[in-house]
């Protein structure tokens, strides 16, 4: 039997069964709770019987990047860098995608096993995290792969690890704004696994649907019943599967269905001048038609540090602001990296979110009443184990990042 | 026309028409809403289309006391005293109920309003908040009258304004756990209102309803139902009417309907030892039967102060704690006292509650899943008024304690 692995400090046991991790991107636990409920995730129900139900908390800003790279790397972003999908880079002043490793500051545990020997199989929805996810991996090994759904008719063997990943898993390629686009994900999980004895899997899937339709609706709970087929087949294959989430996703509309939105350039640039402050979304990503680029976390940049303590004061007395931090504090309290990050952070309330001036979103393509999250009010998302393990201790909050370590150790290390 | 009155700094127009603010007791917004949703409440509907409908913020610790102290004083509790329904006497060092007018450190403005000769009607469900509601008024003056449902057999000209206020009502004595309760105080409103020229009435309920049924179930849409009715008698009579809550209400339990608790105090003993800390929870009264005396905010006394960082740190890991803030820090955020609070403030997560250890709640009479109160969750409630008001300006965020400035300045002040 190998030994145990060590990666940014954790150790975590090698593999006794092939083991899958997967990240459902935006599952909010009432999802999950519904779709039982509703007798749509006989498998899951099985599997939570005899395995373990937790809650655990996301990384804050709960947005897609931040945590996937905190689930694969099991340690916060003050750790691993990547505090949003999008920021400003002090180097250059610019405000750019944080989706290239170079910003990445520590390895991924899947790289450390992949270096100690073992086969790992990463799928992802959207192509914008493989390169985050499979950093670090030996591609050309024959004992990796990494592909996306979205681009799985693009792979070759030197990039991927796989050649034609879209013949293989034998469905059509997926739209990137659809629920097949996650469905590709869980069958070619199921594929890999039903091929070849892989040590890790991670698979990471789209909430597309979730920014759409509420938990316990019918094209919600509709979407819970497939992914309850693959996990069925996962399971029948003898894989640990454990499942969270990068992020929850909570409704942001009035009761009219309009969505609210606190527009913060304005009022800063009335406060301060607009020469002197900068409000970055990091939801902010190409894919921005379900929410459009609304969410309840933002960073301000201020260029005169007299003005924190002023805007911080009078942005906390706006309507739908929940909290406005500044930078120590919230890097302490969220594990962010403290150069990556402005002046202040700003937290909206539960069913509020951020903007930045009303010509740069584009809700047009906003269908449905918006769904979105970055809030603390979408930290809490499921953490489960087809397997049983030990309780955690009361002063050990579960988080989303102790994925890999609650699946290969059986216990909150 | 008689001039402003001013009272704890803030000036109120003289009312121009019988105005009524009305305290409804735990009233997440949502119960209003779906009871207007399903067309139950037609007064109001149409009182509000012609009228104001907001959002506030109440006071945290969301409880009933330090609100409704808010409500009626303007201002929030670190300048009226009353924090909570219960605390430490630092005189003393002994818990104590802080239902008393003697840690009342400001003046009502129903008192303002009374020395400048107005009339005052009080009405409260539960007789714990008469007293500090009707403080400062003269009571022995015949333009005051301040009762409770729950002792209205049992008042006097001289202490209530009023004798025989259950005989005036015309409804039998309700009893302190129904829905009745607060039925009588609308009840009584109304037949003052149809009885004398009262200038401000003031409209206190109970929560048991809410309590024990989530907003838009049979029940609850049944007590709006009812309140709807006592809403349109008393805008026929011509009043300004204002509708605000104390605190809104959130379910705190788990899929199974067990409570979700946080037992502080054995973590404390354990971590600090038994002889140098005490849990105080301001939600105790004497009436927890609905809620076991479980809510989401704690105070913790420490005898040792180089003890509370480390404490701080280690319930911040605890599964169902949210927040844990420095007194200091708590005091500015909330706007509370510092004398009269702990070392520590610690507040749930929404769907958790903080208890001291379990020999001392008595589960037993909860007949129904956990609601509760008394953190940030529940912090959202309406701010309604019947009459167009200005709206308010971005950076002024409404509280529940500027529902008498609303009804008579039509502005946030």
């Amino acid at each position: 039997m190998n030994n145990p692995v060590t990666a940014n400090g954790r150790a975590y046991a090698w593999p006794q069964h092939p083991t899958v991790v997967i990240c459902v991107d935006g599952c909010e636990p009432a999802y999950i709770e519904q779709a039982i409920a509703a007798g749509l995730m006989p498998n899951l129900k099985a599997m939570l019987a005899r395995g373990t139900d937790l809650r655990a908390d996301c990384v804050v800003p709960s947005f897609t990047n931040p945590n996937n790279l905190s689930i694969v790397t099991g340690v916060p972003p003050a750790v691993h860098g990547i505090c949003g999908n999008y920021f400003i880079d002090p180097a250059s002043g610019e405000e750019v995608m944080m989706n290239d490793p170079t910003f990445l500051r520590c390895g991924t545990l899947l790289a450390a096993f992949a270096a100690a020997g073992a086969r790992i199989a990463i799928v992802t929805a959207k192509d914008k995290l493989r390169t985050l996810l499979g950093h670090g991996l030996p591609m050309d090994s024959g004992r990796v792969v990494c592909f996306s759904s979205e681009k799985a008719d693009r792979t070759s063997v030197a990039e991927h690890g796989i050649a034609d990943a879209l013949g293989f898993v034998g469905l059509p390629l997926p739209s990137v704004y659809s629920a097949e686009l996650s469905e590709f994900v869980f069958a070619a999980g199921c594929r890999l696994l039903e091929s070849a004895p892989w040590d890790l899997m991670y698979l990471s899937t789209s909430d597309y649907i979730q920014h759409k339709h509420a938990p316990g609706t019918p094209v919600a709970n509709a979407f819970y019943a497939m992914m309850d087929g693959y996990l069925g087949r996962l399971d029948a294959l003898g894989a640990t599967i454990a499942i969270t989430a990068d992020h929850g996703m909570k409704p942001k509309h009035d009761d009219a269905g309009r969505p609210n939105v606190v527009y913060l350039q304005p009022l800063l640039d009335e406060w301060v001048g607009a020469d002197h402050c900068r409000v970055v979304l990091p939801i902010t990503d190409p894919y921005v038609v379900h929410h459009g680029a609304l969410g309840s976390f933002a960073v301000i940049h201020l260029t005169s540090l007299g003005d924190t303590s002023m805007v911080a004061a009078r942005l906390r007395l706006v309507t739908g602001v929940n909290e406005v931090l500044e930078r120590d504090e919230a890097c302490v309290r969220f594990g962010l990296p403290p150069d990556r990050e402005g002046e202040l952070i700003v937290i909206s309330e539960s069913d509020w979110t951020l903007g930045t001036r009303p010509d740069r979103h584009d809700l047009s393509q906003l269908k449905e009443p918006l769904r979105s999250h970055g809030g603390t009010s979408e930290q809490r998302v499921p953490l489960l184990l087809n397997r049983r393990s030990e309780a955690p201790p009361a002063d050990r909050k579960p988080r989303n990042f102790d994925a890999f370590s609650l699946a290969l150790n059986r216990r909150l290390d």
